[in-house]
């Protein structure tokens, strides 16, 4: 009984910290329960439901107006297909919680309305359909809250609660930036409303105080510049003293001050939710230990049996090596049994990827010993591990970049590039006949995954392109622009061989998980505005192909663009006619140029609502994560975060921290550990072996780091708040009154 | 003797601490030194130096190409002058400064060459003038280098610094970033190179490398979005997600990453150089301590009469009664003598800006008792003193937005603005009957003093304006456009009555002279590449008024513009023709929009050039530099730095800490202590009818604040580094190792 509790508590330990479920809520216990849950949070599961939610949300795809048309019938069963999903999905997790907190929950209640909604549309539409009555989906705009509230979607989630507590700052600002505005429109009024100037296009210059504001809003985007002002320089050189005061106090001061809220109050709350979890995971383990404790001399202890029972329960799948390895940390001078202090470490020992590298031999070094063994094959592995090998390859790359730059026409320089594809697979089969193949493609070895795939997708892509060349005559447009992307992508590896671009390439790829979160964002953001966009600024806008004969193609099929900015530009294509050009066009206006020119007329105030929460608050957010996560970056590289435990992994002789090795040193190592451990027949008995690697720093998540970087604050006797303050710490009363980190937060 | 090399000692950690003299340098300590030390510093000899910089900065608008034409003569006689001046003033820092180190001191020996190089360029282009050669003024370059390098301008100084420092790893992200543009340019050139696509203009599309890395280039600046891509869009919407991928990785990640670097050493090294002044001033005051001290039971102590006497020589302007409290303070328990801790806090107590607020009845309560006191004048200045009487203000100054917002043609709206100007008047003459006239006017008043000019200066300036109109029925422009400018001004004051717009514009105006030190980097820039502009590009260009009959007037004067953007756009004016326009121009060019149209041709390089500088660079630091001014004020928001000093003043009940009080609180305040000092009859003898008030908040620079952040760090007892080391204390060793700090670093 005992145990089941503790382990239903460990486990909510280490799932807290695993940063994927959002443990905290209580949960039903039982048997029954605890597997539902686990079939809940099973991968299939969650692919599943992000499957759906993606389904019904590219439903605008083929709805109307449409980029593929299908039929209503067709789109509204998918509809119904997915809001029936989406009702399961919430009935399993009501089945895994308990009641009152289930029906506590905002987000549950969020998503039945939002499936009680979307349905009463869907009838409604219906029913008035089958009369030839046109009404509006409106309930399209909901469908982004499945998004947001289904509980995979928990970065989502915070990221809309970031933006929540953000607002009221933002607004402040806000207000006294649109102060600023319309002082500036004043006096802008004032000073040229009768000059009788004129614009480049001949329209009357600063007349109208609305519009003033309106050109002056877009000057603080830069996208008007310098046009707005040439009139008024043209007349005298003085009035440019206006614009330099406009544009440094509100695009250069007001523009970084929303920067600095944003960022600001980002990192206040990201810090919160990492101290929550920290807090969470101790009190929780805390717990487990004083359900499972037994009274050794004065102090309280779990046994080294009952450790290993929880561990085998809660961790099903780590080798018993890996266990050993743990207990050996735990229960450090093999007492027998293991101490509060190192009971509570459990849930992040677990969380620690240790990678159990078996120290193997090549394969071929076991199936053709004496050929793998013998000098000329062991001169090629020298060879391969020297650093001339990798200038050599460096040296192909630059070549290839100059191939590839020259024309193609020439035959000489199509052979070429098959001679290029040869050596790329050359290198790869001899780096895999020199390294153990399973290392060479471990899951943690980005840049070999990277490379492999790229050249055998080229080779085949080249394949088929040379296939269907010569016994088709057909030359495939989509195919050859693959092989040329691809072929450009095989470059990008020789960034990898400079230390100093590592660091950087590292923290690009750790930020690409979390970039996803704010891919979902923008889906949020550009979901809602394409399907308001669309409703409002349908077929206002047509796009003709180059030599149409329509009337008004030039005007993009609307004769009051005649001679506008927009017609001239070309911009035709930019409208809201379909879901996928609203996309192209918001994207566009998250670019910021231009926008005034992209849509002119009654949508200014449309503009404006997306400028402010895409570009001030979403692009900022974005801009914040980055500028943070770089912060990290260069501040680990100084102080390099090292707990407890991977000392220990290190003292035990055991470990390979990557980091500190060069990949091919790492091989080398491995080898001579494999010839000492033959030579001393396992004098060393926890090694087994068995070398542990500790996954490098390159793969560890912002958010892991920030949050190792806090635990480190609060002292074990710290047993913290209840849950319930916990949950409740606000992002101010969360950070810590210390003059000095405040002064640098 | 041990008194003046004290004194010397004390005088310089006041200085350090002072943040306006850079005394890291050992001066000579001869009273004739001493003397010539205080003439170097004195503020004229300090205006009269910048006086000389900008003059021979400024000679760049006089000398060919000109903007108010000079004879060669004129000009050259005034750079001899300047040039003599600089010398002087370098011969006069080098009477006060020790030989060796006056040597060794790079910007010495810059200033001196940038003169040799300013006179052997002078005389030979005067030579080859005499015989009609016309050669280059290269030397023009070097004027910046003034400006840079005289000790006045400390701060720009540290600002160049800091880019120096941030120099390397600006670079290696740079590199990455010049190889990701490559790569995209190569997929482009192999995507849309052979697709024979046309720009809008009909130019051939994304068919030459090189023009493509422009293009792309142009792209990460977002001014060519969306024109660039739209080609691509007409022909296949798939291509769109090429130009996303772009604007994702380069636009939104390089530049966030640029911004992520550049913030990181701008901190690193603000954090340094704060550091620094810290132990010095610490250092030296422990010097200064160990000279003067005696024996005092147990302990070494400095003796009241000789503190007084030290305090008097170095801060001889402070009145007997600030000497009085800053030696209550030291002296806590009235022994008689002042110890090392208390001694050591002397030059903080010095730079506390004290602001003796002598409890003053009103002149008009002292000449007119009678009438001051009686009941009306009692309910009016109540009445001035409610809270309705701002509102009631604040609504006037609304109604009066909309009057300035109507037509100025109606008689009635003209001597509407008559009514308000009276209305403001009586404004300012009730608040100075009801407050105390000095105080109303005293230093830290900001809005007081801001509404007082504007609203005499709108005063005079409405009165000759009507009295020009009314005379001489000649209406003057630019006195028009003042009354303008002035009129809207007024409005600013109602930002002021809410409490959360105060706390932004605070800091908005906290900032504003650090923000002249950008001001002074960005002339430097600016400077370089306007020279470097008129050699390339003068005349290349030429401005026609509207009407002009000038051949080629619509094209600028240049055939080769025809049908361009930039003749379309009228951008006519902006021209490299003179050093005025050409600023106009590289200011355009920092907000960055239409800048591939403002420069074409061969420009490119030079806009890369000054992109990577201005934009890349300092507009960077200066977003760093806001976004560092706003988190210290949020942080100070929440934990008051509140020293040991300032709460001894508060102690002692002589302390007034403006923040906590609204300002007619504080004025009600002072009234009811005076009544109280009447009726008690002085029986505080500290007081003696004072108050002191700190200086607010408000009026800190950010300097201050983060060296009193810092200070708190460093224990007593850490009698730290010796000069040598402190001078050579590098950003990274200077960053104290504290996992949390550096978290949020």
């Amino acid at each position: 009984m005992a145990e089941a509790a503790a382990q239903d508590l460990l486990l909510a330990a280490a799932f807290v910290s695993d940063a994927q479920y959002n443990r905290n809520i209580p949960f039903k216990t039982s048997p029954e329960a605890v597997r539902l849950y686990h079939l809940y949070n099973h991968w299939m599961m969650r692919i599943a439901t992000y499957f759906f939610i993606f389904l019904n949300l590219s439903l605008a795809l083929f709805e109307e107006p449409a980029v593929y048309p299908l039929p209503f019938l067709a789109t509204s069963v998918l509809e119904v297909l997915c809001l029936l999903v989406f009702l399961g999905r919430l009935t399993h997790f009501a089945k895994v919680t308990l009641h009152n907190v289930f029906w506590k929950d905002t987000k549950n209640i969020c998503i039945m309305v939002a499936i009680l909604l979307s349905l009463t549309d869907l009838a409604i539409y219906g029913v008035l359909r089958m009369y030839d009555v046109r009404s509006i989906r409106w309930s399209r705009i909901v469908r982004p809250i499945f998004l947001i509230n289904f509980a995979e979607s928990r970065q989502i989630r915070r990221a809309f609660r970031s933006i929540r507590n953000t607002l009221p700052e933002i607004t402040y600002v806000f207000l006294l930036f649109m102060f600023s505005l319309l002082m500036f429109s004043l006096m802008a009024l004032k000073l040229f409303g009768e000059r009788n100037l004129q614009t480049a296009e001949g329209l009357p210059y600063f007349r109208n105080y609305l519009e003033i504001v309106f050109d002056l809003y877009v000057l603080v985007t830069t996208a008007n510049s310098p046009d707005v002002m040439m009139p008024a320089f043209d007349f005298s050189s003085w009035y440019t003293l206006f614009f330099i005061a406009f544009v440094i106090i509100n695009t250069y001061i007001f523009m970084s001050l929303f920067l600095a809220v944003v960022y600001n109050n980002y990192k206040k709350h990201l810090k919160n939710e990492i101290r929550k979890l920290a807090y969470m995971k101790r009190r929780k383990m805390i717990e487990a230990f004083n359900l499972l404790k037994e009274e050794e001399g004065e102090q309280f202890v779990v046994r080294e049996a009952r450790w290993k029972q929880l561990v085998k329960l809660v961790a099903p799948d780590t080798s018993s090596s890996h266990r050993e390895l743990l207990l050996c940390i735990s229960d450090d001078e093999q007492k027998g049994f293991v101490d509060k202090k190192s009971f509570v470490q459990l849930a992040d020992l677990l969380n620690i990827q240790v990678v159990t590298l078996r120290v193997r031999r090549h394969p071929l070094a076991r199936w053709v010993p004496a050929l793998y063994g013998s000098a000329p094959s062991q001169l090629l592995r020298r060879v391969v591990r020297h650093r001339a090998f990798v200038w050599t390859y460096d040296a192909i790359i630059l070549i290839n970049a100059i191939f590839i730059a020259l024309d193609e026409e020439s035959p000489y320089i199509s052979y070429a590039e098959w001679v290029f594809l040869a050596l790329y697979i050359i290198e790869i089969l001899l780096k895999v006949y020199t390294y153990e193949p399973r290392e060479f493609f471990g899951k943690t070895q980005f840049w070999n995954w990277f490379d492999t795939l790229i050249i055998f997708a080229a080779l085949t892509a080249t394949i088929l392109n040379a296939t269907l060349k010569s016994t088709l005559k057909y030359n495939s447009q989509q195919i050859l622009d693959i092989v040329f992307i691809l072929r450009v992508l095989r470059l990008i590896r020789i960034v990898d061989s400079i230390q100093r671009f590592q660091v950087i390439m590292n923290t690009l790829i750790n930020i690409v998980p979390t970039m996803l979160t704010f891919g979902g964002l923008t889906l949020v953001v550009y979901c809602v505005f394409a399907i308001i966009g669309m409703e409002l600024f349908h077929g206002k806008i047509q796009y003709f192909p180059a030599n149409s004969n329509a009337p008004h193609a030039l005007e993009c099929g609307n004769p009051a663009l005649k001679d506008s900015l927009f017609a001239r530009g070309k911009y035709c294509k930019n409208n809201f006619n379909n879901f996928a050009s609203s996309f192209i066009v918001l994207m566009e206006l998250t670019v910021v140029n231009q926008w005034h020119d992209i849509l002119s007329g009654p949508a200014k105030l449309y503009f404006i609502a997306f400028h402010i929460v895409m570009v001030i608050i979403i692009v900022n957010i974005f801009v914040s994560f980055i500028l943070e996560a770089f912060f990290v970056e260069y501040s680990l590289e100084k102080s390099e975060v090292e707990t407890a435990i991977e000392r220990k992994i290190q003292e035990l002789g055991m470990g390979v921290q990557e980091d500190e090795l060069q990949y091919e040193q790492l091989l080398d190592n491995m080898e001579s550990a494999e010839h000492e451990l033959e030579g001393e027949g396992g004098t060393k008995p926890q090694s087994k072996g068995l070398v542990f690697k500790i996954a490098s720093k390159r793969y560890r998540t912002v958010d892991a780091l920030l949050q190792r970087m806090f635990e480190a604050e609060i002292p074990l006797e710290d047993e913290g708040l209840s849950f319930e303050e916990i949950l409740n710490l606000s992002p101010t009363s969360a950070v810590p009154r210390s003059p000095s980190s405040e002064s640098t937060a």
